[in-house]
């Protein structure tokens, strides 16, 4: 499935009229200078795809009926991949996940992601479940076990993964662990805190210098009563025992009921210590929901923090920090669910950008917190998108992505060349 | 403090050609019949001011330094309602607090309130506090009570309130109970609900033939352990046993964490027994803050199913249901606040009037979910404060309140008038 | 594996001194009427047991390491149940799950079952995967659906359950669907709800005369936005509008946080819709753990609900209701887990026959909280097991079932005759 | 009032031969060395009464009728503590806040505190609320504040509180900060953070060396979208910054939902970085209700981990930790509540000493989840009451101090000797 520059024209042309009515009424309200350097920011930034988000999810209930054509090798993920980015220009990267990922022929799949224009994002390990072929389970922690032989196979798969990584040019490791415990008295806390810290440490012992070693948190399942690596708090503890190269990765859902996340993440940024994000959207836990779909209003909120946290400490936005989606498609078309998390992602970090900073800082010195309000509330309340869509056709990408993907049925396509029944490997 | 025609003309005046601008861009993109009935029905809602929210408000940990200029006397605060409704013709109605606001001279009162255009809303009792002349204490309930004359004195003071709703022309009866336990085994549920159901009975049968009875929920707060009608299901079942005028009012900070009050909405309107509701916002309880500073996007998907839901069952959206806000300005001017809240909600009603019903139940027929989504965020996306202006300026008001409320310096004014050290009566 | 009569005499022979002494302490401080009658009751409650819950349970990132031993026939989870039965004397009935376990031969089950002295409790109906044969998804909803034609086969579906059911001499349909909704404008709650109300109101008109049918309810999950059946509130409507065989189910794992179920049950009581119980325990949401586990003294105050009302209703507190476990076991044996599940739930329910309900309610009427407190305490921190093993014993069964259990070798014995690698149908 | 020998001794032969049957029954089934260090820990274990939870509190929604009898001074306030003392031998320190119990002669005041062999615990500043005198305002923060000179006043007011502390030998200064925002917009995260911490190393600057300043956290309340100090992660971050001297304090009310709190205070202790606790219990949020009133399990657990983290760094639990209730006593005798809290804190401790260490860690070290869980229940389960009483015995107190103060008219004392309308300042 190819999408060529003719036919983005094409969509572009149709839309170009209104399009340019939409973009030219903002440039009466808002200055040109910020709208230029927001113009370039959105072409810079850009969200990596993770490898497990392109197949139908489920959930422990089960999966239900697929969406059909989804890819079968990694080489067909790639592809998705190089799809999403054709239409939108917003997705140079792909995050593996290993084991189920790992490249038969590196040098071919560097090749094809090339093709695409894609890089190799962080990659990811799993200690999360167990494989045919494991020696020991992971049923009762990995980094964080009691038995010393199995830390050291969990040890020695992340070490793997790094290799993996560097192969096709990936510069982090993510590590997402589950361990925890499901019973009080299950675990001795501070052992496992240790045992995880101690492992962590043989881990990043062989990070290459130009890594980062990113540390997800996570405040419960799959572990019902305690999850070893449960909060910011203790991410940035080992984070800051591990050393310099070690940061604390973020997920939107990954938190107790009401935590204010855009103060954490002024906090990470605060402290040199945000590794960047995975981005979804929840109402009740790790729902790995479709970004902005739930709370948009607090999508904008951390993007305030994100931009102001990495303005003030002089952060290249689109470098300097890790953005993915990490989102679970179980009622939509995987690749049209992350069209729109890209498109809520990419508007909430435009209405961040459009703030007026010099307004809000005003505000705060004056704690005028009707006026703060109106000024954040005034940037959210604008319709950006024609920003957003301007961004996206500079850089070469449709104005409005999910209709031309609709257009130009993708799926079908997608359907006829796979097959209605084929499965990704993921959640 | 008076804001008189020329003030508004004048503000008006200013921001013409601006607002013209923009008004006219929404015209391009959205069916003009559409957008004359979405005027009509801006200009037609009112949500009135609770009595109570004019001045500072507090916690628990006391009350900070007060804004000065806040209202001594019912008739100033009438004066205050009255000033909002000028700068923006949507707050119509004041409602009274019984004991707080009892009238000494009600034909006065009427007439000043008819001076300000304002009607008088649903009337509010309190057996949350003990008075000073009270014989029997409420710490352990009112109507729930186990002491019958505890619950007399209770029923008494609810059918006084309805007599002093009657002189004011008030044509509801709004019941919040604080009522509920902090220790297990302090309550019997069973005959708590029994006590209060008897006890709203005896109320019901005082209660004129045209007035409605709203029987507020509430899910902790001031009882740390129980409340005894705590949820929407508690609130219904007394609503049905109580008869066709007793209906359930919706306070949307009256739910546990992650509560999907939108659907609560949807049902209670099936039903038929939605009394209307108490607009504020809230991130961890009953938190009381400015509606739509924290989940706007809740805000609209509850107006969402209100507006499809009053149009299914062919409800006037104006007259039908109660609309009022119930939130404390603990940080904020309370006028400018409550301006922002009316704002908050205007702009969520707009956007439910403007969503595509018919592209939306398409998708829903086809379980098109990604489309689903984009009709609604196309909706909340685009920015309707111009139609909500322009309602306001066909209504003789401002075009943008909050504003003309700073230009023309209304507080300072205040203080002047009232000093700087006036409490209001209030929480 | 058969646990026989000799076995259990040997254990309880072993522990007869200190149980004897630890049962005899008890009575020089608690009426001996009270103890009698508790042993009475303690020996006819029975816990049914679901057939899902047999083998090792997974969470949405998979399954680790089985157990080994799980039954691999619906003849084989009998008999797990049957030695459960055998060890503890308080699981007499297991509840079957349709279609994961068809009987192939009726009668050979049913005659299987009698000879462990086991009932067949309710049976569930599963709409909420979809099975390899069937012609419509279910990935939309079931009772829900927008298309008749899926409501009609999850309608057919129920009524061959209750056919199946009515086979083995059930007498009760449980329904828990996972119907809902994962993004906001997916469904029209409204319609949701008359499609699935319509739909019960077809499976009602199938029920035998003799019948229940359970309304189950739940917060969240796996749909993430909304559950068409989300709450107490929306089942007793539900229920309301079916008839007087139609109950509503209460699973502990099933509410918001912070949600007061005591109360919640204490009401259904009231209005007589109370159908019976899942038990589990849970720290974050439906996190199936061990009843007891986690909220003990919560689970103690549900049982002072249900005692309270049963009896003020004149129910038989084994009859009346549906009691049953739902459990799922991914880091233990799962039969030790039941066992430990059963244990506390009958510790639970000694403690609140044990309640001097005299002086509570005496503490009630004189709003003395801090004795209410004490009285409920003091019941609470009373150690009861004595009672209920020496229920347990008289019904001739061991005084420690966890303890024989193991003693015995049992789960050994069960990996001997089934092999290692067996799985269970379920979660 | 006061409560003599003969008085205790009296209520001690009342119930002895009761109780020397109970506690002679513990000892058939403990080992007898575990008991008599148990005994003497109990004995040493003291936990403080702050001075502002004498008297009857409240809520937003005002104060109800008090109890009669509250103390109207701080000698009053120590009278009352010296009387809890007398009672329980429990409470030999009383935590004062200033500026409400700022003492007139400070000699008086000690001596008379020597009197009923009370000591000074940790002292409490206060900038949650503006003292009449006051020149500055808190309304926007304090040691947060973007004005530095309503910092400079909170941090003279904190060295003033220091100065108080070291006349009476306090050896600690608790800092809990209202500081937060109520809006988005309202604060600068990083300013916020950075202000706090600036201010409190001058307060720090200012601690006598054998002090130790003690940070609280809370997650919301009264500032209601953001607390500057909100979680154990930024406590645990100032903490760190600020010397070996600071600790985190960690009081039981102040998390979101379903936090895990004994991790937390594993890892505190872990890190040699947890000051001390404020006990209390609740549901909701910060309900400030009787210890182990609601979760007396997770009051275990916690316990759990505070010896097991405690000995394992070689600690001496009476003294390098501090321990003090702060509860809110809204419908219960203030004095009969801290009974109950001390009483549920002593169970709780007296648990979790009598917990069998070595089969836990063999439980644990084996992944032995089933087992591991009996350990720990089969202690909650067991009535260690017997345990409290005795070593309250031993200390001269009484074996049922609840019950005592009850026979002996404690409160209708208190009102003779005082007045039935004296309030107590606090909460």
């Amino acid at each position: 499935m190819n999408v060529d520059n003719i036919q983005i024209q094409s969509h572009n042309d149709k839309l170009s009229s209104s399009h340019h009515r939409k973009f030219s009424a903002l440039k009466e309200d808002w200055s040109s200078t910020l709208i230029d350097q927001t113009l370039q920011k959105l072409i810079d930034f850009q969200i990596a795809i993770p490898s497990w988000a392109l197949g139908t999810g489920g959930t422990r209930f089960g999966r239900f009926a697929i969406t059909g054509g989804e890819p079968r090798t990694l080489a067909e993920k790639i592809a998705d991949v190089g799809l999403l980015h054709r239409l939108n220009a917003a997705s140079d990267a792909i995050s593996l996940h290993i084991p189920w990922d790992v490249p038969e022929d590196i040098n071919e799949i560097k090749k094809s992601a090339e093709g695409y224009g894609l890089a190799f994002d962080a990659v990811n390990s799993n200690t999360f479940q167990d494989q045919p072929d494991a020696l020991l389970s992971y049923k009762f922690g990995s980094l964080q076990h009691v038995d010393k032989a199995v830390r050291n196979q969990a040890i020695a798969h992340n070490i793997e993964v790094i290799k993996q990584g560097q192969a096709l040019g990936s510069k982090a490791l993510t590590v997402w662990l589950a361990d925890g415990s499901c019973f009080p008295g299950q675990l001795n806390f501070r052992n496992a805190f240790q045992n995880t810290l101690d492992s962590l440490q043989q881990i990043y012992a062989a990070l290459p210098s130009d890594w980062k070693l990113y540390v997800e948190y996570k405040a419960f399942e799959p572990n019902f009563y305690s999850t070893t690596i449960g909060d910011w708090g203790q991410s940035l503890l080992l984070a800051n025992k591990l050393g310099d190269q070690a940061k604390t990765l973020v997920d939107l859902g990954h938190h107790l009921p009401n935590a204010n996340i855009e103060q954490i993440v002024s906090l990470l940024l605060m402290e040199g210590k945000l590794a960047g994000f995975h981005f979804n959207d929840s109402k009740y836990g790790d729902d790995d929901l479709t970004a902005g779909s739930i709370k948009p209003y607090q999508l904008f909120l951390i993007f305030n923090e994100l931009v102001e946290g990495m303005d003030a400490a002089g952060m290249n936005h689109a470098k300097n920090l890790g953005w993915m989606i990490d989102a679970s498609h179980n009622v939509k078309d995987p690749l049209e669910d992350l069209l729109q998390s890209v498109e809520g992602i990419m508007i909430a970090y435009a209405q961040a950008l459009m703030i007026d900073r010099a307004a809000l800082t005003q505000a705060q010195q004056n704690n005028d917190v009707a006026l703060a309000q109106e000024v954040l509330q005034h940037t959210f309340r604008t319709d950006f998108r024609p920003l957003v869509a301007e961004a996206r056709q500079r850089a070469g990408a449709a104005l409005s992505p999910i209709h031309l993907y609709r257009e130009l049925k993708c799926r079908e396509q997608l359907i006829m060349e796979r097959g209605k029944t084929t499965t990704a490997t993921g959640l």
